[in-house]
Formats: C-alpha cells, structure tokens, sequence
C-alpha cells in the first residue's frame, strides 16, 4: 500500500512523527541521523544512521512480533520512513535491566556489569523540560501516567517478556543485552502495544567474546566507531535471523 | 532506673548514639546542637537546639505510642539524652508527603504547598556515601533493604498510620504537616518499631495561620528565625497536648 506523509507533528532528538493522508489512525516515523546524549546537551551524528536504526528497529519489532509481542509496526516505506499504528502512548520510559551500568552504577557506587539477581523494571517520567526523571511506582500513579496499579503491573509484566525474547535474539548475535529502554502505547482497542523503537540508540549491547560496548556509550563516553558498531550490531542481527 | 553511657558507637549530623552499660539491647542518643543541611555540605548549629528536639521527639513519640504505634521509646535521662532500644535499622528512610515541596516540587516542576490527592509515600537508601538516593519498590528489594514485597507493604502501611496520627496532633498545634522522614527497625520479636526521631529537622511544617516555615527549610533556606521556630513548635506541641 502506498502512504502520503502530511504535517510534522513532533520532532524527537532522534525522530520525525508525521500524519499519514487519509489514515488518521496511523503515522509516518523519519530516522535522522542525529544522535544525541545526556538529555540533548551532547549532540553527533553520522551518516547513513537513520538508515540503520530503523533496519534494526524493525528486525527486532518483527522478531517481536513473532513471539507474540504486539508491536505498532505496519510497514516500511523506504530507508529512512516507516508507517507505523498511532497508540495513545503512556507518559513512562520503560527501562528494563539485565546487569549494573550507566546511571544505576553511579547511583549505587556499583560496578559496571555486575549482574543482578533477576532482571529490574524502572520507570521513569516522560518529560524533556524535566529530564525524564525516575519515578517509583507510588509517583508514576501520583503523576496519573496509568489509570491504577495493575497498568503498571501489565508494564513490568511486558517489559519482562519483551527482555526474554530480546535475550534470545541478541544472545543468538553474540550479543550480551545489559539494559534496554521502551515506550508502550494504548491502540483503539486499549490493548498494550509497544511502539517507539528498540535500536543502539536505547540498548546496552556488550559484545559476548570482548565486552566491547556496540551501543550508544560508544558516542556518549567518545569511544570511537560509532557508526561500524551500529552496522555490526545490524549484520549480526540479520546474520542470527538468517535475514 | 538509671542508666550509664559507655562506648560512642556512631556519631550522626545531629546526634551521638551509645553503648549502655549492661544493657546489649539499650542505647543512648544524645541530641547534639549542630544543624546540617544538603547531605551535610551546610553546616550550623544553635545553643539548646539538643535540648528543643530531644523534647519535640519525645513529646510527638510519647503521643504515637498512645495511638498504638510501637517506638523505641524507653525514658529521658536528662535535657539532651535518651535512653531507647536498640533496633535492627532497615537501611530505608520512609518519607510521607501530603503536600508538595522541597525535592518533589523540583523534581517535577509543580509549585511548593500542592496538595496531594493521597498522601504519598517514598523511600531513600540509607547511604551518607551515596547521598541517600530515592529508590522503587523494585530497587528497594534489589538492595536487600527488606526481605520481601510484603515488607515493603508494611513499611508503607506505618508510615501512612503515623502521618495519620501526626496530621491529628499537628493540626491541634495550628500546623500543616507538608511531609516527613521516619526510620524504623526491627526489635528482638521482629515487630517493626519507630525509631530515630520526629522534629522539624526532618518534618516539614508550616503555620496554618500563616503559611510561614517552622521547620530546618528555614536553616536550609537562610530564612532566619531558626531557634525561634524551633521553641515554638515545642511550645505549640506542648500546648496542644496540655503538657
């Protein structure tokens, strides 16, 4: 099917969010190039990146899909364009966290991919103006983000399978998947359905054999090569998954 | 009975805690003068202010346990010195809010004196190292503060009893409660008891006349008047309880 992309709605530090003409219950995302750390006080780019986070984005949210993960993916359009469903999305960042790094190590003088005994939601408050701070769960209801406990509940519950199924992929990939971050949206029929993307822009990907970061920390700690990390982490993901 | 101080086994920002002799399951706090603010990065202190929240805490502990909430209460030995049992700290502090202020109203841009829908309860992680970082229900259990979710339940659940409680006889005094930090431990039957102390170093107070500060804002803010607020919320309380 062919689609139209009308008005910009939004544009995100890593995104544009357009109309679809004649779809009112669908959208148009544009990946840019750009990339962006510490709450945009660190800005980079490269080329070919939008390209490249939204292949991998939709290997993963296909991969989703396959297991039974409701995702808001509809189709490609080209490189850079994906149509994707509108959802009523929920004010919460969903981190989901496999080992100790980035804030959580500072927060807790904890060292750098300690494992933790079992996987850690955290919810943090979708807010540029104020930083998208971190909430518990008693603030994330305050905020009136869910309607009651049991949505947030349904969250950590998604947010716990959507890490299962990750694992296995990355895993296959020769990737060790230390934390990732998503952002889950109500459709038309209030069903949870995950949308956003999931890219080296929002995981931690450790390479299995080195430890080496393949991910965002690459461009946030200056660490070099940060577009061939993204293209490996894409090669590997289309190599496990015989794509 | 009387009671003698041996061994300092901590000192704190606002009080020394004590060995007792031949009592393992006594200690004795005694109230310093020293006022601190900020993680301790501000200091000050004001004569007789031991003396002010040893009979604060005394008076609003000696008021709970009448109400049915179990302290480490045991007696007064003199103007700055109590003698209390000796509890296992759990490693949170239990903070109630009812209105909105301090890092609250930062944290989420809302303007100070909002009231909440429901009283709101939040924990930090006992780390002076670490600056006392708020945690989640889930972080909370992934630091092994409590043993289990239920703990957590409970801790909420007395804290929500003794803000209860506290509204009642601040409010006799003329003062709104805006919020408040509680530290509480387990005795040798493993009851969950009230411990460290209840005054305006860690309440937030204001005069329900007025709007005025009553509390340590007025230290942390360089508001003046601090000694001053400090006897007349000791004085309010005494009044309102017709001691």
């Amino acid at each position: 099917m062919s689609y139209k992309k009308t008005d910009l709605l939004y544009e995100g530090k890593a995104k544009k969010v357009f109309a679809v003409q004649g779809h009112p219950d669908l959208l148009i995302l544009e990946y840019k190039n750009s990339l962006t750390a510490f709450n945009a006080q660190k800005k980079g780019s490269f080329d070919d990146k939008g390209r490249i986070n939204r292949t991998i984005s939709d290997l993963i949210f296909q991969y989703l899909e396959k297991q039974g993960i409701a995702t808001h993916r509809v189709e490609i359009m080209d490189d850079t364009h994906v149509v994707c469903k509108k959802l009523q999305m929920i004010m919460l960042e969903v981190v989901v966290r496999n080992r100790i790094a980035g804030s959580l190590a500072k927060k807790f003088g904890r060292p750098e991919g300690e494992k933790l005994p079992e996987p850690l939601v955290e919810f943090y408050y979708k807010s540029d103006e104020l930083g998208d701070p971190f909430v518990s769960d008693d603030q994330a209801l305050m905020l009136r983000t869910v309607q009651n406990r049991s949505e947030l509940e349904e969250l950590k519950k998604v947010g716990l399978q959507i890490n299962h199924h990750l694992l296995q992929y990355f895993g296959k990939a020769k990737m060790d998947l230390i934390d990732f971050k998503i952002e889950l949206g109500r459709d038309g029929n209030s069903a949870l359905v995950l949308g956003d993307e999931i890219s080296p822009d929002c995981c931690r990907l450790w390479d299995q054999a080195t430890g080496e970061k393949m991910d965002k920390d690459r461009f946030r700690r200056d660490l070099g090569n940060v577009a061939e990390s993204y293209n490996e982490v894409l090669a590997r993901l289309q190599t496990a998954w015989g794509k």
